[in-house]
Formats: structure tokens, sequence, C-alpha cells
């Protein structure tokens, strides 16, 4: 492995992109040495932490010659153009989920991502959670036997702004499509997809057309059943639990707790405060995980990371989800 | 509530049958006054434990004046007659599930069965299990708020022998007609079924046509999203578990084990020993509180336990799943 | 094994007798049929329900030869002439714990138990509890390798009333000494014992010179360092853990639960209902159990229950335990 | 809070100097100016990696003018000089525990640490672990009541090398005294200790007339009743357990796991891999943790970490154990 620091630009400098930024900033294998947003404010926020150029234009990045590699955390409609861009210029790219929200701009895009000779990789974090890491591992190691039944069960505590819902893609391009990617973690060829929307308590996003609740049963090669259970609120906390279920045994992992403390009382017994606030809490390791693993396929050539077809296989799930729903029927699926 | 003991006829001496005459012979309310099985030396068997007059013709137990009620664990197909005996004769009935595997059968009895001036109750006994109990009675208390979404899982030790699965009716007739009264238990009126079935692991199931595996999305009235999932096999014992999920917070039930005690050593920590064996141990207390409550109704008058109606809705279920694993399609019902 | 029912005196109807009086009443192999109580109407009220003459003369008991055993359940100052009159009788004795709260009197009638021709038992029935019995036979068997130390955990749920305060014998005879027999039932050759008294929170006991709380370290003769931690009060409900440290592992009992339902909430995940209210419910199961293996004793002529010396042992660590309290010194025992 | 980066030396660089080290390199707010080693190769190889002048003499640090503060991760005996150079220089200082063996050592210094215009803090990283801490921070507010009893259970992996126990002072004041620390975190005034020692498998410790096993009481000045269960190696890994038990409740911290995934499968359930190797990865965020609360304390000018004199008390209850477990008697104590 090189021993030069990698160096990176990040474009998009919001949420996404400070978490990105504080991974960088830990990682000493690399160097952030540019910072795009057009909101160059929130550029030079992020530089002034963590260093590198300002600019508003991811353009000068590309041309710069002073990045090996690029994280695309600006909206998802420029990331199409932005993985291009990257290609094109020979860096390196690793960018946020989706894609795209229209599965034809992501074909349009895939010959050339396939063929590229720098790394295209996506930003499915949750792959690299201790938990879901080591069970898919272990059920890859063959601990459970074949694998029958994959059950994920994802809740966010509560809905995203309407602002934010509203050029979201539906909640099963929006949210479900982690779970999407989590299912093709353990069974990378899904052939089925059934799923059932429901409008449980959001007067927002019924209005929107979109729903609040959903559950989505996947079928895959080797005929697993896999059952993804989701809701845009948890009065309990971020919810995010799996279990795989196999001919020998099965793994399950519970919620990730900030604590073991317990409290007894005259009230209740075993009780807990309530799980991890969101994502940015309960997947901070899988974020810097992600970028340690990008920074090694950098350095080794070979891609650890998800893949810009896995990218577009978790948007077709989600497409094929979003027909069912509507239609109530199962919907055939065909990955290749 | 009269302080007369309560006389029993036991119909059907099998595994449930003797399950049904310890309730009876620790319920000091009851006296099993009449045991009849095709299979004498059955009947004899439990008579010399428990009491009562042994026949080999239930028609003797229903002329002889010596019953209140009787419990049918004869087999299924016996089961529409009996009940409609039981009413001619006077009788109070609990009869096990499933009423019939043909909803055609069950039809023709419900209007005598919802107009019998005896109590007709069915033998869903897991509404009775304490777990489960606490949970619809929290939830229909409004403890989590609106329910939103239940998620059943139930999967067997391991499949039944061949001989009874070629006359079970399939796995979702058998096995899922519980966790669809289960579902009921919750959300009475459900309103569209599609099911999945998956060939996992069991040859013989398959060349019945069956499966071995499945998942069952259903949807309540108000919108609420129910999961089943279920299989055939579980290495590590009866896996029964239930979660309610509500808007302002949820329910779990996990599984019950024989015992607290925990294994720490090199290789693992927390260990228990696997869950218990099967329904006969899992069940035992609600079995027995089943046994109470019909008691219970036919003193006071008032059916405590599922009735007849239930038996149908849970068949008409399971024929709407076992016609949407077939074509792909979800399937409106109307349990009206 | 015989299969002529056993015929049990109840000598004593208060709560625990009643609680052998269930026990009776539930075990198909024994019949009762003596009921004594110097308050009469305890007596007639328990045999209405379980059957037996009622008397308010224990020797009236022992001449009817009607009974092959009894069970002692009266207050303890009665216990030691009751055992001597058992012997004499040719009667089998289970005893309840303590034989007597004076190690002089209990040593007067040593000689004479350990000689006599019927079983003398005494009631420490959590030895029979399934936690604690597992994990003793499991350490037994060499499951953790060498027992290196041994935690108990004990708290009430809440003081008992003044008045049975007043001749309980302080809290080393009253409530350690159950699991001083505990200790013994994992290493029976104690050596030594350190005890601490503390006034917490109750100015009854304090009153009485008593102490509220109590840590005992006692050490075995293989040099197992064992650890007593007691309470008069637990909020939470009835306190009842255990844990054995060996060499190659550690065996756990937590609390047992009346569920395994769980709720999650926005103020608190996992908590439960508080544990079971206090020693009749937790350790229903043992005495049904206590009872048993007394009965299988009697038809089998082998004592599986704690035997005299075991009652004498457990009173002559409560002593050792209250004088170190007093001197804050180690005090060296001899249990020979 | 002034933005000007603390500059510090690092004192000794072996296993804990380089938890340190990354301590340091791991917050933005502090700046390693100097390492100082006898073994001056150790002291470059954590310079290169996190900066700072190297010397083989720790009097250059303090006369360098370079450094803000030092941590003292030096050998035991050297903590005394080190510390009171360090008040000589005007140089805040984070001595590892313990102050020295020698209660008498520590004496000497006491007045001149007291009486310091810089910080003198003690490594008890403990404090600072989220479980303890929050359990300690809750009991303080009153959640669970008057604290009645405390439970510290804390068992290590494995014993040190032979090496390193013939200079640790023993168990009391090497291992236990992180324990006794733990007490007084909740329970400052500790009056009266009584200690139990003993040999249960470690013959290499049993040569060094040390004990590899010990149990230890303690009395708080309000009564409060401490157990601390110490052993030299536990076959499950590192295990760190805490539980205070008060008049309204109790509040339990159980071990740290690496994973939530749990196995099931025919030989077990609800196992998981055992716990965390030792205490580096255990403490990991306490050391974190520790570091940051000093750098705060020299911003501010106020002390939040343990102090001189709470590693002179720690000590004092370790020569009081030590004194207990070869006497059999307890023993008095008064930290005033």
């Amino acid at each position: 492995m090189s021993d030069k620091k990698v160096r990176i630009g990040l474009l998009g400098t919001g949420r996404i992109g400070q978490v990105h930024a504080m991974s960088i900033g830990a990682n000493p294998n690399v160097e952030l040495t540019y910072v795009a947003d057009v909101f160059v404010e929130g550029a030079k926020k992020v530089a002034d932490q963590f260093g590198g150029k300002v600019t508003a234009d991811p353009a000068e990045v590309f041309a710069s010659g002073e990045v090996d590699a690029v994280i695309v955390a600006a909206p998802t409609p420029t990331h199409v153009d932005l993985i291009s861009a990257a290609i094109d210029a020979g860096v390196h790219v690793l960018c946020e989920k989706p894609i795209d929200l229209d599965i034809a701009r992501v074909e349009t895009l895939r010959a050339k991502a396939n063929g590229a000779k720098t790394l295209v990789s996506l930003g499915f974090n949750r792959r690299f959670d201790q938990q879901f890491n080591e069970i898919q591992a272990r059920t890859a190691a063959g601990e459970i036997g074949n694998l029958e039944q994959l059950t994920i069960i994802s809740r966010d505590p509560a809905p995203a702004p309407k602002a934010y819902l509203e050029v979201s893609g539906g909640i099963f391009r929006d949210q479900t499509i982690h779970d999407f990617d989590m299912a093709r973690f353990f069974v990378p060829n899904i052939v089925e997809v059934y799923a059932s929307g429901a409008n449980s308590f959001s007067d927002d996003i019924k209005s929107l057309g979109d729903y609040d609740s959903a559950v989505v049963t996947l079928r895959g090669d080797n005929n697993e059943l896999i059952t993804i259970i989701n809701s845009r609120h948890a009065s309990y906390g971020y919810d995010q639990r799996l279990e795989a279920f196999g001919s020998k045994g099965a793994l399950l992992a519970t919620n990730v707790s900030p604590t073991t403390v317990k409290l007894y009382n005259d009230k209740t017994v075993e009780g807990r405060n309530p799980y991890m606030e969101f994502f940015l809490e309960r997947y901070e390791y899988s974020y810097r995980r992600e970028l340690e693993l990008f920074v090694e396929g950098i350095q080794t050539g070979k891609n650890n990371n998800p893949t810009f077809d896995d990218g577009r296989a978790a948007l077709m799930i989600a497409d094929a989800a979003t027909e069912s729903a509507k239609t109530g029927k199962a919907i055939k699926i065909d990955l290749a």
C-alpha cells in the first residue's frame, strides 16, 4: 500500500458532506485538498476546520490536478454528472446514494461507470456497520447453514421536513433503498418484489402521494424470502434491526444502545434510555469505515465499496416496489 | 357464577385431546364425564386417569344428558358435524381449530352456529398466552397510541410427519391460520392479503405442492400493515415472537425460555439453552386458560373465547393467502 | 416406587402451611389426611379445600396411625419438639426452616435426628428452584471448571411486620439463612464468615437492634469466596440472583419475570413490569418440587431433601455472622 | 475558554503512555510538544506519529518552557518526584494511578500538591466511563433515592506477567485500587474496610504472597455497604459491572459488548462473542474523556478530574484492605 496521502475533494457540504469531512479529518491516510459547494459559505466553514481550497464550481476541482478522488455529497440530481465528470478527469469517486431517482438516467451512465479505470463507489454505508457486517460475514461463512429468510426492521425516528420529502422520490427510493441494498448485501440477485404502503400518521406525506409506512417482501434467486418493515417514525428512536434465519441457526442484531445502564424501580425493570437519535449517531462507525475502505481501494486498485451497479440495482428494486405498492401485484425483476 | 361443576365430554383423545384432558384434570370447576374416540383404547386411557365414561360414538355423548359441554379434539373433517350435533343437543362446544379446511362447508354451518343458544367457541389458544394477551390488552388500552404495524414471527421447530402434512390443507390453513387469528386478535377486520411461499428445505413438503416457508402481508381496515413470517423449522426451537408498533411506542414479546440461566465462557456470553420444544410446552398456560374461560362462559352465559366467526375468518384469510401465493397478487377480502 | 398414596399430616396452617397444602392438593401421589393447628379455624379452612381430619393437637396426628409423614409449618419454637415427636412416632418429617433459633437446642436433637429411621428433611426449598438447581448441577458437572467465587443477591420486596421481626432471630437467622443454605448447596463446608450489617432505612428494625441490610463474605474449604448481599426491601420486587464464577466460565441466573413483554417508548426501551411480588410467587415451583422429592424419598427410602444437619449448618453460619457483624472480625467455623 | 492549544509533554511511552498519545492525537485542543522516556527509542516512535521533541530526561521538559502540562505515564516509583517537579515548574500534571505504593511517600507530597497553583490530577479514568458516569450522575440526582448498597464486579481477563506482579504492590494496591476509587466516586468518605483474599488458580501469584481473587466490603459514612468482587482472570473477557441500589430503585451497568449480534442455534440462544479484551478496549472512551476534562480544567482553572487526595484516599483504602485480609478484622479508616 502506498504511504502517500490520498488527496480528496469534497463536493457538497450539507449534513452528509460534513459527516464525510469529519471522517476525512480523523483519517491519517487522507488529505482534504478541495471543498466545493455552490453555497460557498458552507464550503469555507468546512475548509476552515478540515483544510482544502474552496470553490463554488466542481469543475475547478476536477481541473486542478490536486485531487486523487472526490466524494459526492451534493444534491441527488447532480450525481450522474459529477460521477461522469470524475471518470473523465481520471479521479476516483465515492458518491452518496442514490445515483439518481430516475433509472433511465442511471442506465445512460452504466457502461461508462463500469468501464471506468478509476473507482466508482456508492455510499451504502450500512454495509460497514459492525453488526450487519458481522452477520453478513458469519452467514456467508456458513455459520447458520443455508440462508432462508432475512428480516430487516428499519424505522426512522421522525419524518424529514416536507421540503425534503417532496424531492425524495418517495419512501421506497429514499428510505427503503438502504434496506434494498442491505438485502442485496446478503442476497445479490433479487428476482421479485411485493410492496405495501400505508398512510398511518402523516398528512404531509399523504398529501404528496407518498407513504409513511411500508412492508416489502423480496424473493432472492435461491428462494430466500426477505422482509423489510419501514416506518417514517418511531417514538423510541432510530430502530435498526436485522435477523438472518438459516437452516442451522439464526443471527440477530438488536438496536445499538448508547449505554448498558438499566433502571429498576417500582414501575419498570431493565429499562434503558431510548435508542440513538438518528443515522449520524447510529452509523457513525460505518461512515468512517466506508472512507477507510474507499482509500484502501484507491491505494490497492481493488474496490471494496458498493459499486455503481449496486446503486443501480437498489433503485431498480425501489422502482419495482413503487409499482407493486400501486398495483397490488408482485413485480418480477431482473438485475442483470 | 354457579358453583356446580361443569360436566364435560371430550371428543378425541389424540395429542391435543390429551392436553385438554390434563387441563380438565387440573381445573376444580369441571368434571370429565365422557370420553369418546373411535380408537377406544385411547379413550380408555384418558378416562382411567381423568375419569368419565368411555365410548367410540360421539352420538352417545350427546344423547347421554350427562354433559354440559363438549371439547372437540377429533380430526378436522369431523368438526362441522360435531359442532352441529352439539348445537342440536343444546350442549356448549369448544372446537379445535380449524372449523374445516373447506370454507364452503364452514359457510353452511355459519348461521346455525351464530344462532345457537349454547356457546360455540374455537380453540385459538394463543390468544390466552400471557405475553400476547398482555400486549393485546395494553395496545387496546392505548398504551402505544394508534396501532400501525404488527409483526408476528412464528416458526415451528420441525415439520410434522408427511402423513399429517398431506391432510393439513397446506401451510396457510394449518400453521399460518394461528397467526391469522393472532392478527385478528389485534385487528379484527382484515381487508387485504399478500402471501409469498417458498420451498427452502423440505423435499417432502415440495412434493405435496406445499411451502415450507412463507411471508404474509395483511392490511387491516385502519391501514395497519401486518407481517407474518413462518417457517416449518427452526434449529433453536419453537420461535414465537410478536411486536406491536404504534404511534407512541411498541410492545414486544420475545421467546419464552425455560430458564434465566446464562452461560459465560471463552466462546460465548449470555447464551442460554434453546427454546421450548414445541407448542405443548410453550402454550401450556394458554391451553389451561382457554378451558377456564370456556367454563366461565358456560357459567355466565357470556362467550370469552374466539367464536365460530373467528374460526371462519381465519380460514378465509388462509384461503386468500393460498391464492395470493399462487398468483402473485394481493387479494382483497371481506370478512363480513 | 410404591403406588400407594403417601398420607400426610400438615402441622400449621399459616402462610407457608397453606402453600404446602396447595402442593399436596396438586400432587397425585399424596393425600392430606390430617390438618393440625392450635388456631382450629385455620386448620378447618385448609381441610375443607384439601381434605383431612382437623385437630388442634399435633399429638393426635402422631397417635392416629393415619399419617406416613408430617410437614411442620408451625411456629419456629415448636420445630424441635415436633421433629422429635415425628421420629418417636416413626413418621417422616419435612420441617420448615429454621430448626430453631438457638443452636444449643438444635444440638440436643442432632444425634436423634441423624439416627432416625424415618426421613428428617428441612424446607430449604430454594435448592429446587429451576435456575439455581440448574446452575448447581452444571457447576458440579464441571461446566465452569473449578468454582472460585459465588455471588448471591437476595433482597426482599419489603420488610415483614414488626411483630414478626421481633421473634425472627435477626436478619442473619431469618433472611440470610436461606442464602447460607444456598452457599452450602454449592460449597457444603464453609470455614469462615465475615458479616456487615447496616441500618439503612427502617427505624423499626433499628429499634430491635437488628439490621435491614447486610453483606456477608463466606470462605469455603477450597478457598471459594462467597458473597451474599441482602436487603429487607427492593422497590422493584423480589430480587433473587445468583452467579457462579469458575476457572472456565460463569453461570448466572437473573430475576424471573412474569412476562417477556418489553415496552419501547420515548422515555424508555426494553423495560418490563417489576419482578414477582415475593417468595410465594417466585418459588412456587420449588415448593411443589420440594414435596415431590420428599414423597420420592419416602417411597424409595433415600432422602433427596436438605437434611437436619443442613438446617443445623445454616444456623451455625447465621450465629457466626451475627457475632461477626457485632465484632468486626471474621469468625472461623467448623460445621463437623 | 481559551482557543490556544494546550501544549503537553508526555512522560513515559509504555502501554498507557501510548494510549495518552493517541488521545492527544485525536484532540484538536492539545498539541504534543515533548515526549520523554529513558528508553529514548520509545519516545521517538511516539513523537514520529504524534509530534513533539524527544528527550530521555523529564527535567528537560520542565525546563523547556514549551509545555503547559505534563502527563505522567512513567513507572510508579517516579510519580511523586515528577508531580513535585511539575508543581515546581508551574506546569499542570495528570498522573497515572497510583501516586505511589507507599502511603508515607504520598503524605510527604500532600500539602504541596494541595497548595499547588497548577492542576494536580489523577488518572482514575473509569470515572469517565459512559456507564459508570451515568449511574453516578443519576444516583447523585436522586433517581434511586438514598444510596444503600453498591456492588462492583471487576475481573481482569488474565493475570499480568509475573515481573509486573512482583512490583505491583499486591492485588489491593494494583487492581482493587481502581474499584476503591469507583466506590469513592459514589461515596467519598469510606470509614471501614474488610477484605478477603484467596489463591484460587495462580501459583505465580501465590508464590509472591499475593492473592489472585478478592472480595472487599467497604462501609461509607452514611452506612452504605459497598461490595467489590475481584479476580485476576475471567474466561469470558474483561468483566466490569456495577450496581447501585437505592431506596427507590437500582441502576445497573452490564458488560459492554463489541456487538449486539446474537447467535441462535440448536446448542444455545442469545449467545454473543466474549467481552472486550481488556481495559484499553473497554475504557477507550474514558481515556479520551479524561484528557478532554484535564484540558478543560487547564483552560478554565477548575479541576474536573480526580485529585491528588483522591489518589491518596484510594491507596489508604488499599493499605487497610491489605491489613484486613491478613488479620481477618475490619479496619476503621479516616480519610481526612
